[in-house]
């Protein structure tokens, strides 16, 4: 006998689904396109899912997560619902997957998180059951399957990828006229701000919708991060961290655009990077059991010069003056034209970019932290291999990239390395015996050092009078930790034997200097981009820190270096990997998306490498915390060496 | 010194372009997008290109083409005239190439062709001089782009194909920043009649605008037919005609689609007609002295079968009731992914189709006759391979299949060969010796017989005794014409000495058999059909007969063996091969790139296959001219054998 089927309608949304009687409530909200919050796998454990039925009958276990006074209100758990006619039923704020998930974000962003956007993931599964094609109806397969979208989930209209048509008369027979249709939304316009197309990219035979996954990856100089989500959930199912092979041919954007100029280097530079991102897609599927085919969309954010060489788009002009990039804004690719291993249909995003120096990175980093969401008056600082800054709100932005180097990656110190297990990242210093106590990443032995751990390290020395406010260690002071190394004189900060390497791990003077040198053309450029928009840093009402550079940052000692400016602590807030964050949450929704678009075109871009403010601000800033005691007025008393002072 | 710069505005069209002091009004006019007919070149011999100067002035050299009185008016040659001063010109309606085209493409079509569209070619080309980057405007070289456009053209937010960004940089900088930029419309929605998409597919360094070349191609299932067009003339500048390369593999759709289900069946057919294909680009750019990348866009026609085939879309389904195509509506394609000689970004437009058995062949035939244009009741007929014919009008229409066979195209005749040199297309018999006078196509001696001749020949046998009614020759003539063959009795069209081939040129019993039964096919879908409609065969206002087997069809003697219905002669029309000149206008105008997607939906396919009504109306018409005498009132009275009656 075949089953009764019912109309399910979920409101507010109003989307609606029929469904045989019986069917799960939770998965009938799945194929309308309702997102519920269900954490714990539909096993009636978390009680995040919980509806209140309008109309209509459920049969539904008793729980302990519903109350009877909820029961007689007519809440009931979701995933513990059969649907035993016709439904309305309400999904209440805090059942639905976007709060949810908004809730998780803005947990894991320290508090600053985009908000207000509801979880629509530009991928997105749609369940069709349809009748076989009879002789007076022998439509052809692709109208039939159009026409299903249209009856089932009223979408209409929608371009077909050509690679869909070529499998589907043989999918659609071999599931019996049941299939799975992917769609994505892309942007592939530039100027229009709700440009977007969205298309079918593949038809599955079957039910597949409960394999919906997706990937985010910051394609940075430096490292690859990466995140494997799962899209029904709106979490993350594994992350993996590598180095961007790329490194091998010169650790600055700069040195990989000269290296892409020699014969076949942009070929050869573009495979290092895929092969990187290979490198995180192979663990991330070994980590979660999946396997390649299931990633099924891709977004990518990077520098400018990252995403060019990663698209094979030559870099060259971004290097030259008047520093031009080939294009901000790109159409999706296919993730296998570029040899990524992915699903065959797996399109790639690419965040837009600003100009030659702030790149989808950037903007995704926004996106992330919601600047461009709140009035208040923010300075975002991405502490990257290049440093770049950008000033505004919700009304304006300014940007400037601040060639800070890749001192904060580890990168030009002799024992610098990027925030993985084994790095310094804290470090205290016994101000009598001027002995170190240093924490690692994973508290394993250290391995070398990274951008926190020397922030901190540097920090301590010149709140101690181990170096003077010029970067030059005290050779007076009774410790065998300072010592004449190969570079000059240098700071043991571990014997061999405490370590992984079995060699003394040491800061040289010629790493502090780097240090310097890094900090004072990021706070030059906070200075010189403040002063162009007429803004003093005091002004600043938010301070975003994003950077991947070992979570324990520590704000006051930043600050004591003179890498950030000296405002109250409260209005700092550090956001880690904010590039990979924003990239995450594109995935989860379609607003994020548009709002990455119009991001990239508000900000306003300011050269910062001709411009001789830049140039003198710099120049002030190469001292610790400041040539300009006044403007770091807390820090100044507490310093232990009065006697280093300007000449 | 710079010369000065002027703006000349096109009315009625209101078109602008900027361009320096002395430039060449017709030139002005192209780079406006407006379109002037000036059919000698621009040397001022056809007088043409007359427009009237409203405005400002040019300097003109006085001509025989343009009287006093028309100079007082201010009329002069745009192709003659150098602008001085900023200018309003008008574009007269006998000017317009829009109106050239369509009266050179009404002579082609017999005076049936579509109308009231404006030439507006979906390839289009834009000249662009672009002001370089400089520090202050270091926009991306793509924004760059898209703003010379915006400023230039009013063309906003074109979506731009990747690889165009791939070479962006380098062509902008090799051309100084001087490029043209060719842009294609394509249909890419189904259900939306005005879905259409414009996107960039190419740029060049400097002006490319006078080279603008199209290829329409009518993929046959026996031959393929195919144009080589300049989009800037609106003209046809070669013409080539070759065998589809399949024929090996099969005379008709259903066995092609059997050897599609080998292995690799499928593939090796894509190639042999892609091969096709090729063939007659590469004698086509070798009679216009052009090179492959000059094919900068590419329509295709073709039945259903050769369709999917040449797209690889396996055909399995088309021959399986009930007969469904993988999908009526295709996006375009690269014709580099299909290995189709032509420049690199061109793509491929494949007409739209109605279901298995009308194909694009159909919809691209009525676009070219305009049926959908007129309230004229028309009946349509393509006697192909295949056979289909349309009934209807610009309000309705109806279709179907006749599974004639490829008689008409030679196929399965001795001696048939399809319509080109050698091919006896016309025929006479002298009623009292029985000898034969024939033409060939170019004259020279004969090879085979084509379909008119064929249809031409028959009804000359039945109209002299040669054969019975029911296509039996009349063995007691005294001719040694008639003899016994191989396959029975048949008649010597031409002595072996007179022939290109060596051996008597003959027509056999079994070939008028095979030709009976295709005119019954032909003639029974006609019958079922309108009857299908409530309509008779003498309401058809107008019969246009589209085919490609030789311009001497002879209306009187294709009713007289019955192919045709027997009503006023007036109402007939043949337009050669509709096909091809639907796909050589769609290269024309996107209004008529909208009409095929508007007619391709309009039409209501009916099934003749399972149809008893079809069975039984194609059995009565197994007779010369038929076993309903009545239905031919004008033709049995002239049959010279009232004895062979039916038994």
């Amino acid at each position: 006998m075949e089953k009764a089927l019912y109309t399910v309608k979920f409101i507010p949304d109003g989307l609606e689904t029929t469904v045989e009687a019986g069917s799960n409530l939770l998965e009938a909200a799945l194929s309308a396109g309702v997102h519920i919050s269900a954490s714990c796998g539909s096993t009636g454990v978390c009680g995040t899912c919980k509806v209140r039925i309008e109309t209509g009958s459920v049969s539904s276990p008793p729980t302990e997560k519903i109350t009877a006074a909820e029961f007689q209100r007519g809440i009931r758990l979701a995933c513990q619902s059969r649907i035993l006619s016709d439904l309305t039923v309400f999904v209440p704020v805090e059942s639905r997957l976007d709060k949810a998930v908004q809730a998780r974000e803005k947990v894991q962003l320290s508090g600053v998180s985009a908000s207000g956007w509801s979880f629509s993931p530009p991928l997105k599964k749609y369940y069709l059951e349809l009748s076989p094609p009879t002789l007076d109806d022998n439509a052809s397969d692709l109208s039939r399957l159009l026409r299903g979208l249209q009856q089932h989930y009223n979408l209409a209209d929608i371009p077909v990828d050509f690679d869909v048509i070529r499998k589907l008369p043989a999918v659609l027979r071999e599931s019996q006229w049941k299939v799975t249709v992917t769609t994505v939304v892309v942007s592939d316009k530039m100027e229009d701000p709700a440009g977007e197309a969205c298309q079918i990219i593949n038809v599955e035979p079957g039910d597949t919708r409960r394999e919906n996954y997706a990937l985010a990856v910051d394609v940075g100089t430096t490292t690859v991060c990466a995140q494997l989500l799962d899209l029904n959930r709106g979490s993350v199912l594994a992350e993996s961290i590598v180095f961007n092979r790329q490194i091998h041919y010169g650790a600055d954007v700069i040195s990989r655009i000269a290296y892409t100029q020699k014969p076949n280097g942009l070929r050869k530079l573009q495979m290092e990077v895929v092969d990187s991102i290979n490198e995180t897609i192979d663990e991330l599927i070994k980590i979660s059991a999946l396997t390649i085919n299931h990633i099924g969309h891709i977004t990518v954010a990077g520098n400018t010069t990252m995403q060019q060489i990663l698209l094979g788009l030559d870099p060259k002009y971004i290097r030259l003056a008047p520093y031009t990039p080939a294009a901000n804004f790109i159409p999706p690719v296919k993730a296998s034209s570029l040899g990524i291993h992915a699903a065959s249909q797996a399109l790639v995003y690419i965040f837009p970019s600003v100009s030659s120096y702030i790149g989808g990175d950037i903007v995704s980093g926004i996106i992330a932290a919601g600047v461009h969401q709140r009035p208040k008056l923010t300075f975002y600082m991405d502490i990257g291999t290049n440093g770049e800054i950008v000033i505004g709100n919700s009304e304006w932005m300014v940007t400037a990239s601040c060639s800070a180097g890749p001192a904060f990656e580890g990168g030009g110190i002799k024992h610098g390395m990027v925030a993985m297990p084994g790095a310094i990242q804290d470090f205290s210093l016994d101000p009598d015996t001027f002995e170190p106590g240093f924490q690692t990443i994973g508290g394993v032995d250290p391995k070398g050092i990274c951008g926190s751990g020397l922030i901190n390290a540097i920090a301590a020395f010149l709140e101690a009078g181990v170096i003077s406010r010029n970067g030059k260690f005290n050779s007076h002071l009774s410790t065998k930790r300072i010592r004449e190394g190969a570079d000059g004189l240098e700071y043991v900060l571990a014997w061999a034997a405490e370590t992984q390497i079995g060699k003394d791990i040491v800061i040289t003077e010629v790493d502090i200097d780097n240090l310097i040198r890094a900090k004072a053309a990021m706070y030059a450029g906070c200075h010189t981009l403040s002063r162009s928009v007429n803004i003093s840093c005091s002004d600043f009402e938010q301070v975003i820190l994003a950077g991947n550079f070992g979570s324990s940052l520590n704000i006051d000692k930043a600050i004591t270096i003179g890498l950030l400016p000296d405002i109250p602590r409260d209005r700092f807030v550090f956001i880690g990997n904010g590039s990979l964050s924003g990239a995450r949450l594109v995935n989860y929704s379609i607003d994020l998306l548009r709002d990455a678009r119009k991001v990239a075109r508000m900000m306003t871009n300011i050269e910062l490498s001709e411009n001789s403010d830049f140039t003198h601000n710099y120049v002030a800033a190469l001292f610790l915390p400041h040539t300009d005691e006044k403007a770091f007025p807390t820090i100044n008393g507490n310093l232990n060496n009065p006697d280093h002072s300007l000449k």
